[in-house]
């Protein structure tokens, strides 16, 4: 099987005209297109597909389509915008029951509702697949955010806990305790956070920004490559979504570090903007951590984790590949 | 088997929700959301599914990517405006060649060229069924043209000649002799026209249109369903795309009627309206076929086909359901 990253690699290549208004292209959460007066559309697709994204045996279709919008919802914020549009292309085996279509749409709808878009269109086909194709357009009057604006010394923000989708849906085997706990985790899982807040904040004042979707090491790494940095990353600083005492310490880590679906925002601020940051997150309610830094005394792309006692390792890239549904 | 119409239109009920800027939702060709100062943008997404919509065995990768953006071109083309951006959600087999997808993407991107549009980003994801999921979204500064703006005594109008879609995937069947002929027909399928010049026209003179992609009587019912109106066809003008003179004249107008995948535009044209439209369409060098008109002495929905010597006889509607795959 190619690897995903190298075959869009190979198709990017293959359709890399621009035209004017294409701010950003292919290879960020969402691409940009100016439409005058420093107002520009962000556009996004994004798919869930049964067997692969989902288990229609233990999600129930409200939620599928709930997460559907949410995955997009999370790449239009990354780029510091705000969803407007919501289209929706469905495929469906013959067998499919008209009341499970209805019981998805309506979590598509409310979520798209929840998000402040609108469903403006769709598509439905026959297949083999039950799948859900979904393109989100959104709107921002700032500058797209996007991963390649990091520069040495910005300091490194989470939106949010990581690591929670991942315990969710391991449940015991993650060292989760309690049908109240894991009800907790497999909810954050099965309704992703919208970091809309968040998202108009870093818009003001940060660098570079990414969703975390694939494990926060692998989104890390997207962001160091695209930037052309190396990261430190204070291990003990990352917020862990799942941290039971009963659990196990490093692997409550581990899941926050490589675990994917977490649909929070990763961003780098430079230091001079740190303080509006603040001021500006305490304005509006929101919460960013801050997990370390970028670093131009370290090769391009390499992540270094910084332990409580600062002895430093390195990172390995571990997370969610869309195109095996494999973890790595 | 639930019925495809009666499915979308269940789901339609449960994302009702719009916004003030968007003035065409769910149900036409592509949605309209007004930028202000008359500008719009049009949203719209098909899919081509292996073994529903294309067979991978008989049809070029290139081919493909070329249909699939065709497509969605003709869906904005029928609102009036021209393409700009394309997205594309691709569903892949794990044994899918890499070559192969490099291939689609070369038709892909040789067909946005054609049309004038980018691609401005995409997905990619494992699945069972190979799937091109594609979202085009388009332009206009004139009104959009809805399906629901026909009255009654509006003249009916076809871009260019229909049924060669129909003809070329019969081949023998149909009374195609010869490779020559077979191949005109089945490149008319494999690349069908974008009719962007004949969308420019319309934009300035048309109250009405729809793309001609379920089969002629199908879209014309739908048209004739949206306004309210009934539709008088003149058989005779129906121009066909594949009338060889060996061939069945019959089965010719048959193909043509409800044949699909044309991807012409039908328009209805105000009676006022048609000297401009005629001026317009000399001036730019398009071709429109005049075919009936909008009555309103018939109840809605209604067609009837009028004979070359005159006579009546009602047109029971035929066409492809993309859902179940089956032409009726």
């Amino acid at each position: 099987m190619i690897d995903e990253f190298a075959l869009i690699e190979r198709i990017r290549r293959r359709i890399a005209r621009r035209d004017a208004a294409l701010e950003v292209g292919p290879g960020d959460d969402a691409a940009a297109v100016r439409l005058g007066g420093g107002r520009r559309l962000l556009l996004t697709t994004d798919a869930l597909v049964a067997g692969v994204h989902f288990d229609p045996a233990r999600e129930s279709a409200r939620d599928v389509g709930w997460r559907a919008v949410a995955a997009n919802v999370s790449d239009v914020a990354a780029m510091g915008g705000r969803p407007r549009w919501l289209l929706l292309s469905l495929s469906l085996p013959e067998d499919t029951a008209a009341e499970w279509v209805e019981e998805l749409a309506d979590g598509f709808a409310a979520a798209a509702d929840a998000a402040g878009a609108v469903v403006a269109g769709g598509n439905l086909t026959r297949a083999r697949d039950l799948a859900l194709h979904v393109t989100l357009v959104g709107e921002t009057e700032s500058a797209p955010l996007r991963r390649c604006g990091a520069r040495p010394g910005d300091r490194l923000f989470l939106s949010g806990p990581v690591g929670a989708a991942a315990a969710g849906r391991r449940g015991a085997a993650a060292g989760v305790r309690g049908a109240h706990e894991l009800d907790r985790l497999r909810l954050r899982y099965l309704h992703p956070p919208f970091r809309l807040d968040a998202a108009a904040v870093l818009a003001r004042v940060a660098s570079a920004a990414i969703d975390v979707s694939d494990g926060l090491l692998q989104d890390l790494g997207h962001l160091a490559d695209a930037s052309g940095v190396g990261v430190r990353l204070r291990l003990a600083a990352v917020p862990l979504a799942f941290g039971h005492p009963r659990g196990d310490p490093a692997l409550a880590l581990e899941l926050a570090l490589g675990g994917g679906e977490d649909y929070e925002l990763l961003a780098a601020v430079p230091v001079a903007g740190v303080a509006l940051a603040d001021r500006l997150c305490a304005e509006a309610g929101v919460g960013l951590y801050e997990i370390g830094e970028a670093a131009g005394d370290l090769p391009p792309g390499t992540l270094v984790g910084i332990e409580a006692d600062g002895a430093a390792r390195p990172l390995e890239r571990r997370g969610f590949r869309h195109f095996d549904g494999r973890e790595r």
